[in-house]
């Protein structure tokens, strides 16, 4: 493909992800991506047969950038630094959208988990695995003693997860970082090595 | 209005939940609705003027249910056995649903928040609500000392409801409760009076 040709794809894609984040895969038709992308219908289908295909792409790019953003802010000395670091890294990176959008897994998730098991089936295995990359971290930061033993390290992570797309979740409903911050910050707390009384 | 003005206006609304909570609100049409319903248009906008008005209605409606069921599982003799029956209230809500539509306002949070103020602020009331709701029972919680008081009420109740719209979530992509419980028992553990090693 030619590099106008990869530009094209490109711009298809990138307006699809923009249409889906906004108006939810089931609320964007092709024709709302070949009016966004200015682009004619057979120039859309020269490069994708279908719009399962283009969200397929997109999930599948998105989930390339979600490892990337995670490898990004999972970064630190110590496990719980990189923890840490994650929970800041989710904060600026909802700041930098201006709490828009949200997360593109969780937006997919509840619109197509009851409603399309390949969609859902994907999107599963993008949040195990998240899962399992921050219970490997807790579990180091578990071993360490930086953050409390008594509870498995799946459970935290699973949990760290649950409360990520909550929180950002309603900080999108109300744009402002308040539920972010305040959800965070206790997880954080509730994270510290402690003793029952 | 007659009783069957009442039977088919009632039809529409359960048919549009169905509906909304399975393809979204945006992915769902004024003819998907008649379809299900087997109704025709002209006994639809007898009824609704428009979609919004159908949309408002299914969660004004879902408020009220949310109240109910909160009053219902928010029991109790003591302000954490309150808390407890809670999350075992909402596991088992998600149970009877088999883990199918998930949280109505969760969904429509993720669809219409960045592209429908109007439902947003709605949505966003009846977060706030619910929060408020659990405040007021976790700082009574706090001041029995049943769980811990180093953190703000607000700050925890705010972390119960991400929780929760998280772990249903993911149970639902998963169709299976495992996240639910481990998000649950974790977050319960962490509840706890603890004091800091």
């Amino acid at each position: 493909m030619g590099d106008k040709g990869t530009a094209t794809r490109e711009r298809i894609l990138e307006v699809a992800l923009q249409l889906f984040q906004h108006k939810g895969f089931g609320g964007t038709s092709i024709s709302d991506i070949l009016d966004s992308a200015g682009i004619k219908k057979g120039t859309l289908y020269f490069h994708f047969t279908s719009k399962d295909e283009i969200g397929f792409t997109v999930l599948k790019r998105a989930s390339s950038e979600l490892s990337a953003f995670l490898d990004s802010v999972l970064v630190g000395d110590t496990p719980l630094a990189k923890l840490d670091s994650y929970f800041i890294g989710i904060l600026e990176s909802q700041r930098r959208l201006k709490f828009v959008g949200g997360c593109i897994f969780g937006n997919a998730a509840l619109e197509m988990s009851d409603s399309n098991a390949l969609y859902a089936d994907y999107i599963g295995q993008v949040f195990e695995q998240w899962i399992e990359t921050l219970r490997s971290i807790v579990a180091a930061a578990q071993s360490s003693g930086d953050i409390r033993g008594d509870i498995p390290a799946e459970a935290l992570a699973r949990h760290i997860v649950a409360t990520t797309e909550g929180a950002i979740m309603l900080a999108r409903i109300h744009k402002h970082e308040h539920s972010l911050n305040l959800c965070f910050t206790s997880l954080r707390q509730m994270l510290a090595p402690v003793r029952t009384k």
